[in-house]
């Protein structure tokens, strides 16, 4: 049986994508070499790298504009230590919006002068802060825009002067915003671009080059920028996997079609945890995430008949985090609606037998 | 036509293990899912990465030793600056045998004091330093075993009090060494281990938590350790890949096997360079390595007759890197010795044509 993957991440992707993926690692494109045993600096490796920045810049509507687009290694987690090193002079501010917000600024605290400029830590994270302030002159101000573990979203981004990045890790690609606002906007390729092992980073290139101390190498984006991001081995299967992705969603209609597939599938979710008298949302209403919805059962005594029946329905990954409990359905892209329908079935069920 | 893959890296690997990675995609063991769709939390997925690291520590002959093995990302090229965040209090030590020896020393000289205690650059790299003194009070002495780019390979390993640290990246799991002399051994896996995108770091427990520095969290070793290498999403595929290709390999026989066949690939190889009066051979003959054997065609007028004549015989991956020129072949553990006799057999019809 197939099973539906509300896995938070690394988590479904395409069918198809996957079958193509699998085609080319015993053989790519008729050329008698897998795709893994190919030289990243041979001309058919050179162009999938290529289209994969292009197709990612263009779905962000980014073209033109100034960014580049690159494919790195080291998950968001590389990131958090390297955009400071890239734009951390003086002093940065970030909001804290969950455990991967407090993880960035652990980093970023390494490197130099950090201001929390906003948290809903006190609540654990259940909303997304709103209406604070923000300090003048921060080389940078950092957001998380979709907290996976909380189930929280910005509806609308922050207000400021400074250069704005992001850690989009579980939301892009997932809906529009207008993403000319970013200076840096960065995701793990893990929900919605592709497999585990890439990172893409989409960066305003005239932000970059105003610090004064020293970057390592595989840290400047500026170098990676300047190679086509390949100052060093990509890693080849998770960037070609990435690329089928992108395509795959380009042929959907891009990021406008799949937000109105992920809006009714939040929509099937959230009315389903509002109306049956089990289950309690987690996350306050208007900062709901379309991609992550938490939810507990407020009868401890159904816990197991509904795991079980969960799992007789062939329900994968819908446990919630350690740090919030209860369950989580992870309804990325490539989720479709009918997996929702089946989850929302058992809640139905469970209620009836109650 | 299948392909005689030459490549430097990413290259070739035994077919079966391109075949199983590919099914996995499809669905791993049974299991509704893919391979790429997987929670990296998953029963699944952490038996894989245990799976992995027991058997690089087995291979090598460093089980119950006090070493770690990792999977990381970031390729070797994050290692250089990872290895002196770990490691480098007061002064390193580096041998200079070639071009990424040479990027590890510019990275290591961005944290502290940094003596280059030999170098062959003086000849275009093209033996390995013998016979220098090495300071007292190191911190860590780094060498690369072997040389992609050059074609030179240590045979011996460097007399030191200091920890001694190794990007062997393109000679891991090729030949038998005494492992327990390293602190710290990284490999890329993109050669002998698996595809491009996950790095082995085997590090011997006790040579960390020296420094007196702070650490950036995703380069510090410790934290990867402790974490059994899931600190944040792991690279999957690479992963799972790397583990595929080390059963191959110890179900052939472990090192010491495929050691011999690496052995009897590069006597055919270096036989005829030598032999051919239209070849010459560019590493010092004692250094020579039995992965990437580098030469030059001596009569130039002949370069397009014998690259057409490679190519009409299937050969893959030849062309030298542009430090060096002319030609590479590298051969690695899953290239069979057909292959090599392919090459040798073009180079003799060159001959008796020319």
């Amino acid at each position: 049986m197939k099973k539906h993957n509300f896995s938070a991440g690394p988590c479904i992707l395409p069918q198809e994508v996957m079958q193509k993926a699998a085609e080319a690692v015993v053989e790519l494109d008729n050329s008698g070499l897998s795709l893994i045993e190919i030289s990243h600096r041979s001309p058919a490796f050179i162009d999938i790298m290529e289209r994969a920045t292009s197709l990612a810049l263009e779905l962000l509507g980014l073209q033109d504009k100034g960014y580049k687009a690159m494919f790195l290694q080291g998950g968001a987690s590389l990131q958090f230590i390297a955009t400071a090193y890239n734009l951390l002079e003086n002093k940065a501010g970030y909001c804290n919006t969950g455990t991967w917000s407090t993880k960035a600024i652990k980093e970023a605290k390494l490197l130099g002068d950090v201001v929390e400029v906003s948290s809903s830590k006190e609540t654990n994270f259940n909303y997304i802060p709103k209406g604070y302030d923000i300090p003048k002159g921060l080389d940078y101000l950092h957001i998380t825009t979709n907290n996976t573990i909380f189930g929280t979203q910005y509806k609308a981004l922050p207000e400021t002067d400074a250069v704005l990045v992001s850690d989009s890790s579980s939301d892009i690609f997932s809906r529009e915003l207008d993403f000319s606002k970013f200076g840096i906007l960065y995701a793990g390729a893990q929900k919605n671009m592709g497999p585990a092992g890439t990172t893409l980073v989409v960066v305003k290139e005239d932000v970059l080059g105003k610090v004064s101390h020293q970057i390592p190498s595989m840290l400047d984006y500026k170098i990676h920028a300047d190679k086509e991001s390949m100052f060093n081995t990509p890693p080849v299967f998770p960037v070609y996997t990435s690329m089928l992705n992108l395509e795959w969603l380009k042929n959907k209609g891009g990021v406008a079609a799949i937000e109105k597939e992920n809006d009714a599938k939040a929509a099937l979710m959230y009315g389903e945890i509002d109306r049956n008298p089990l289950f309690d949302g987690f996350a306050a209403t208007e900062d709901r995430s379309t991609m992550n919805a938490t939810f507990t059962l407020n009868t401890p005594e159904l816990k197991d008949h509904f795991e079980a029946m969960a799992k007789e329905a062939g329900l994968n990954g819908i446990n919630g985090h350690r740090s919030v409990g209860g369950y989580r359905a992870s309804m990325y892209n490539a989720l479709p609606i009918e997996s929702v329908q089946v989850l929302v079935d058992v809640m139905k069920t469970l209620e009836q037998k109650a």
